[in-house]
């Protein structure tokens, strides 16, 4: 494509998810698009580790209808406010008008909690800890962007529920530590949790923690945001049980919601390259591509054949392999392949074939890389530049965002820091819904979001003012444009 | 449970539903019910079984929006006839009333359609082979029964197309040797295909293809159906390539779809007892449960250890196993554990542990079949009884449903066979709709419904009259009554 995602982002964002085909935005309704196999090729084996690292620590998965009626949403009061101007409605069937109308779900909290308001009697019921992939419905009001902000989107939602508050403080570390091992350690994908400002947390919580990364442009993109719901959902519901000494407790409860679709945005946008999709080896929808080069005078035929025989011990050994047999030459093929981030290049042509080898070129390499491989050692060769790949775009995306990181201690060096792009900290005066105004003053002058503190906490400054108010700044507050 | 599903299904079924928690209907809008992680554990494995299938097979995943614009079902006359009285319409999001009505798709064919107008240009664009598995949603207006018939049900959707005919064609059959390797040799479920009459085929298609199989009621249940849709959508989508002679040709194309909820029914309802599930080894969401055996004056601690150690090693192999640890006593787990049909039980207590060996039980024997083996044999003998436990419940379901088809002559004939259960094979006038009154008679009289003639075509009878019209049959019908 030879556009820089750096210097022109948007240029570069819609020419890949076009030219690559990850979606196709011209689907007739408005902030829908229709996903197309090779992003959801990788979205699907995104759902399976975290579904994974879900299960191993202890969630199971269920499905709950995606239509609300309209009077569970009245129940919980912060979250009938939250959540009511975003809701698609249904209100009739066939001929008929429904006799109450029902929310596509914008979340699950309330068709979920009714359920384990039955569910639970004792403690022996307790904890419940249950997650479902689906796709939620928001009607957005911002400008929609695919996969990062769509009126549909692929998520998800872990709802659990405790008898006691630590053991759902503990289940937010949990949810944290689950971020970590899913976006951190398998996709590269570097991150903050963030407290948020009483002002911007989930409607219906105590508290939120979401995890910000930076895109390139320098703004900042939620990703995985879990919820310390504490009995305000479980007292509106009625989810409670009866504790040893016959007494009614309410439980405490989280929720957790990785949104799949964002995070795989974030993903290709955090390692792409100029030419297109670089993907950590183990999300690549295919992880070697098989280039026969056929030359004049070459015995193509015999060429085929040894690039099936690569192919199938590759496959033999869980690789996803194919030979490019298509009519194209080489050099398209290459670009192809190489849009499509496909981790491991293998070229094969007569001098290859005859010698029992093959050349090898990894994604993020140029031509002097390229390497030629014995038949017998490609396996284990293969496995281990897609491993150093991978690693390679995780140490790249954690240095750019380490660099992306300044402080400010005045207004003028906060707007100065914000031009940079990237996650300013400032001093500020608090978290709390009386500090809100201070935050929409840096809203207003610069575009900037208060984000929130860093979880967990960090020292507050001391003796320092807050870069807005001018009043003793209780704690460091991080600030970005965002999505 | 102690009920016998012969005898009284209708009972079973829903006790098993509720007793084994696979979901639960008390969610409080009509028609929709939770999958409860039990049921879920198990659909999850048959969506990747499918999956892979249908990957093996070409097919490609892609995620389409839920939502279509009214106007889209419009186009093709007889799909929109069939599906308007089923669809939930969407008709306000927020604050606004929507401009046009979005249908929650019943059926998907309308939403891809018009996108693959817009990806097939030329030859080399097609096949196009795209499957998503989502779920949909009908307004049913027959009463609704979990798994078998709800609003909302969850399902794999294939539209594939193609530059010929003969290819469309080949991917029905293809679709039907999907649909047996996945019900028939995986999951043991038997079935047979019938060429639906053309009075009953899927709304647009030219021909339904459709997999009849048995409930214990002798009840017939629809599970996967296939249907060839000729030309019919995509002269009404213009999906279309230009050939060699630079002539527009239109693609002909094909639709599959193997409903996960209501085979998960379907499987269940076939393998089950009057004790509970018995699922075939790869479908069992727990494949072997250790029950600890922890009598008086003996060492609970090293039980429980060697317990640990069975599991491990068990794990280690790939079976999904655990100790269950929780304060019942082991007769509790025994039943609690059968009745979700866990297909291996393990107990230990202080004899097995000190020698080093277990006492195995597989879900369908009986107490004399517990058998001794020794630790080390452990993990090939779970495989192998795994393995004759899934060929078993074939077997069985096999039998039973091959003593269930029946022939009749005579309309009186045709009523006493009804009255068995099972699919009764009568000569028919024809499956043109011009015989669609003689099907009604059938219905009228017996509430036997004609399911079609069976695929691959049969000879015709010779020299039979139809049973009903007196004519000359030109075929066997099959008759049965319906879910």
């Amino acid at each position: 494509m030879n556009i820089s995602k750096e210097k022109d982002f948007s240029n570069w964002f819609n020419t890949i998810i076009s030219d690559a085909q990850l979606c196709d935005l011209r689907y007739n309704v408005k902030g829908f698009v229709v996903f197309r196999p090779w992003a959801v090729k990788t979205m699907k084996l995104m759902y399976e580790e975290y579904e994974k690292v879900l299960e191993k620590n202890g969630h199971e998965p269920a499905i709950f209808p995606s239509l609300i009626p309209e009077k569970n949403f009245d129940i919980e009061g912060e979250h009938v406010k939250g959540f009511t101007p975003e809701v698609f409605w249904v209100e009739s069937a066939g001929d008929s008008k429904l006799e109450e109308r029902l929310a596509m779900r914008p979340t699950s909290e309330t068709a979920m909690y009714q359920m384990y308001s039955l569910w639970v009697r004792g403690r022996v019921d307790l904890p419940i800890k249950i997650y479902q992939s689906c796709q939620v419905w928001r009607y957005e009001t911002k400008a929609t962007k695919p996969f990062f902000r769509s009126r549909e989107f692929h998520w998800i939602e872990a709802h659990d529920a405790f008898a006691t508050k630590e053991e759902a403080e503990a289940q937010v570390e949990q949810d944290m530590q689950m971020s970590k091992q899913v976006l951190t350690e398998k996709l590269g994908i570097p991150f903050v949790f963030f407290q948020r400002p009483q002002w911007d947390k989930f409607p219906g919580a105590v508290n939120t923690f979401a995890a910000d990364t930076l895109m390139p442009d320098g703004k900042a993109l939620q990703l995985p945001s879990t919820h310390l719901l504490g009995q305000n959902f479980s007292k509106a519901f009625d989810v409670a049980f009866q504790n040893e000494k016959e007494e009614k407790e309410f439980v405490w409860q989280t929720c957790y919601g990785p949104c799949i679709s964002r995070i795989y945005g974030a993903l290709f946008c955090i390692h792409g390259d100029e030419r297109g999709l670089v993907l950590p080896f183990e999300f690549a929808p295919l992880q070697a591509v098989i280039v026969p080069i056929l030359g004049k005078g070459k015995d193509g035929a015999s060429i085929i054949k040894y690039c099936q025989s690569i192919c199938n011990i590759l496959q033999g050994a869980g690789i996803r392999a194919k030979v490019d047999e298509s009519e194209n030459t080489p050099g398209f093929k290459y670009n192809y392949w190489e849009l499509r981030g496909v981790p491991v290049r293998i070229e094969v042509g007569g001098r290859e074939a005859e010698g029992a080898k093959a050349t090898i070129l990894v994604r993020d390499g140029e031509k002097k890389d390229k390497k030629e491989v014995a038949f017998d050692e490609l396996v284990g060769h293969i496995m281990e530049e897609g491993k150093k790949l991978s690693m390679r775009l995780k140490r790249q995306a954690d240095e750019k965002f380490a660099n992306s990181l300044h402080e400010a201690k005045t207004m003028h060096e906060l707007g100065e820091k914000l031009k940079l792009g990237g996650i300013v900290r400032i001093p500020f005066v608090s978290m709390e819904n009386d500090s809100k105004k201070y935050a929409d003053e840096i809203k207003e002058k610069f575009a900037g979001d208060v984000r929130g503190i860093k979880y967990p906490a960090e020292k507050a400054p001391s003796g320092e003012k807050c870069v807005v108010s001018g009043k003793e700044a209780t704690c460091w507050a991080y600030v970005a444009k965002q999505y």
